[in-house]
């Protein structure tokens, strides 16, 4: 059995059980004795692992996937290693569901943490850390020296949080990686479930979330943030980037070093921010982006594309600044 | 006394003594002896409650309406049935706000519920409900089997939640029906009073909100959401419709099934929304709109107009979706 | 030794000392045997107080301000009373952040509350208040009589709260001045440090936030907003000014009386509101902006320029009504 620290992994399962769960056709001699264990995304997937290719936008980590399987459309097979069995369900996103609730059938709700307490004997087992009132701490929680959590804050089974941080009240962490320094301000959800399910009418397919947050040396969230942790993949915050209050990151987004977020900023699903960008207050960030190194971003914009290192842009949908300006002039 | 199950009404009280808290001039033989039960909106009003109009948008319901009296403007006499008694103040909403407040002394303001408890017989009381640490439940409410109630959550009295339901933490719950198979994640604020109020200088008067919220079968509400109760009808979110985190709702919203609204958006009052809606993330809907089935809202719109069935639009404001590609393709 | 209420003041010190802390040059002769007492803004500095001024916008505070030095640039001494010392480090901002962190240590970190209770004797000490469940009250704490304090709500030392005001569930107070009749529902944090730093490689310099916020009688803050503190100055809402849900105030706003701002507004830091402003839901301000009396920003706008009184705006960046509304028909 493989598993990840919060979600248990049921695995693993015979590929022909995959295969008879999303019912597709395949060469029939391929699947017969594979076994898989996990599924994970094209870039982090090993041997014996199944993922799944629903665009042609991940071209470069598709064709060095290293995934046994995949689940994927007929026209996107040559994106894919020849080794690879690729599967052919009628929906991709909802086979790719599918299987991910064979292996984490609890991960597509934030099922309670039933090992909270909040006995007198945390001061014996953290020790360095300073706590609040009516802390709730899960089992094989790890606290670093000198930090402090705030009154009434609930930190969930199996969460690590490193060395000198401030974590206020009023706050959840679970299912995440916290690592030294890091400033957490009142009322800020990190690590909930993502906005992700297929939908259906009567009842929509909630897509397991069994990604982490991880937030890197130096980050700081503002407070009532909400902070998704991912689906496949992780939702990250990179060194030293500070995040003002009511920011919302949705799963998988990746966010790089030195960043500047302002107030009530919100990324949709697996964007990817670069380093030292600079966002002013209420932009919103279109999902799968990439957003390179020392953007600028002006406050209000709405980003609903690439952008290359360097640019600066603002408007509704952002335009490079210049551009921008000059139209406002025409107004 | 009729009542409603979360504000008492203070009623009936005569005619006579409504019209003169609001300073009106009517035919007095017609209220002499006329007693009035409660202040409905007009389309649940029924024989002897009050109700008021104060725009010609709603003539459907007004010339439906069964109230036996109705607060009003002169030009929108004839929007009413003739056996109506029509009275007409200064203000029409002043007025309404004051003869609500006779009804409901006590629904301008979110007392807090002082009937809380937070005792170990929770477990006996709900045997089938699995609660977490530190929640606070309180008189007659009523929770289904199989459901989950957060650590440090709050549900106030009178609060019916049906079964298979998931409320995370710090959640607060009030003056709210939810059905089954519910899901609330951390942090939001669920049935509190609306921004409504008669602007005036050194104090507003406050409109109070006897209105609840009502959450139909299989409803998902994301993290630090907002979900406000109705003034004098209900706040509502159909079957299956899925809410992503930070959204707001205003008073008197209505959502149909199957809508999927993403991240930061926000209603102003009394808009509708009919089935299967998609909206992208950080919209803002203005107050009293109607928008159809199956419409589809582009992220970061302003939407100020109704909309008709199978819309699809973008933009601040919001116009046709491909107008709005055409526009930007000028700039 | 002088004080605030929320933070304890390490100075005097001696003006050499802050010269050689910012490595600035300044003639010897003149700061010899100065102490500075305290670091103020320029309209509250006094004699023997140290300030800043990096912008030519404060022209008319910054000509009459009393403070005995002042951290500037070489362009901008012309813009200070002769007998004022002036400091010309690298980067204003900076210094004045060195020197800020110098009286006040522990202001750029919202350190938790190693005072709070939440004993039985609430009751006792607060006769004429009600306090629901799992209240959390630090010391010196001031509760006027008829006030509400929601269950799980943490009001930190120091705090002074007035009569008759209704305090929700999960709210935070701190650095904070309520005066009479406020009302604040569920989850709002009122009074966190703000989004203030000196951007660096590896690790950012916090600005030390010690102002306070300040609400006058009557105001209304919705559920889950966040309100943070001043950094030199406070943040201020005036009497009878409503706030709807997840409005959020960035450090130093100032908001006049009878304003009324619709949900998830948003303020960056410095920005000053005149009275009777009415702000429709999801406007942003920018920072250090001068907005004047009876202004009508629509929903969705971006304030990015000062606007004089009785200005009536919309769009994004806001322009007046008028043209807005032609601009619109273009499209």
């Amino acid at each position: 059995m493989v598993s990840n620290q919060f979600f248990v992994n049921k695995g693993p399962f015979p590929l022909k059980k995959i295969v008879s769960l999303i019912k597709c056709n395949t060469d029939p001699v391929k699947i017969v004795s594979v076994n898989i264990s996990d599924i994970k995304n094209l870039y982090s997937a090993k041997k014996n692992d199944i993922t799944f290719l629903n665009s042609n936008k991940y071209k470069e980590n598709s064709l060095k996937t290293k995934a046994t399987a995949c689940v994927t459309l007929p026209n996107f097979s040559n994106l894919l290693p020849k080794r690879c069995i690729k599967l052919y369900p009628n929906n991709v996103l909802f086979a790719a569901t599918q299987i991910s609730k064979l292996f984490y059938p609890k991960a597509d709700i934030d099922y309670p943490d039933q090992n909270l307490t909040n006995n007198k004997n945390l001061k014996k087992k953290y020790p360095k850390v300073f706590f609040g009132e009516n802390v709730l701490i899960g089992k094989n929680v790890l606290i670093g020296k000198n930090s402090f959590v705030g009154s009434n804050t609930i930190i969930e089974s199996n969460v690590k949080i490193g060395q000198g941080c401030f974590i206020g009240s009023f706050v959840v962490i679970k299912n995440s990686i916290i690592f030294d320094e890091v400033l957490i301000q009142d009322g800020s959800k990190i690590g909930v479930k993502g906005f992700g399910f297929i939908p259906s009418p009567k009842k929509n397919i909630r897509t397991p979330h069994i990604g982490r947050v991880i937030l890197y040396n130096g980050v700081e969230i503002g407070a009532n943030c909400t902070i998704d942790r991912g689906s496949l993949s992780d939702t990250i915050i990179g060194e030293n980037s500070f995040l003002d209050n009511q920011v919302h990151l949705a799963h998988n987004v990746k966010i790089g070093k030195n960043c500047m977020i302002a107030g009530q900023v919100g990324f949709a699903g697996s964007s990817t921010l670069g380093d030292n960008v600079v966002i002013g207050g209420q932009v919103g960030i279109s999902g799968h982006l990439k957003i390179g190194n020392n953007v600028k971003i002006g406050g209000g914009s709405g980003v609903v594309n690439d952008l290359p290192d360097n640019s600066q842009v603002m408007g509704y949908p952002a335009i490079p600044l210049r551009a921008f300006v000059k139209f406002r002039k025409k107004i």
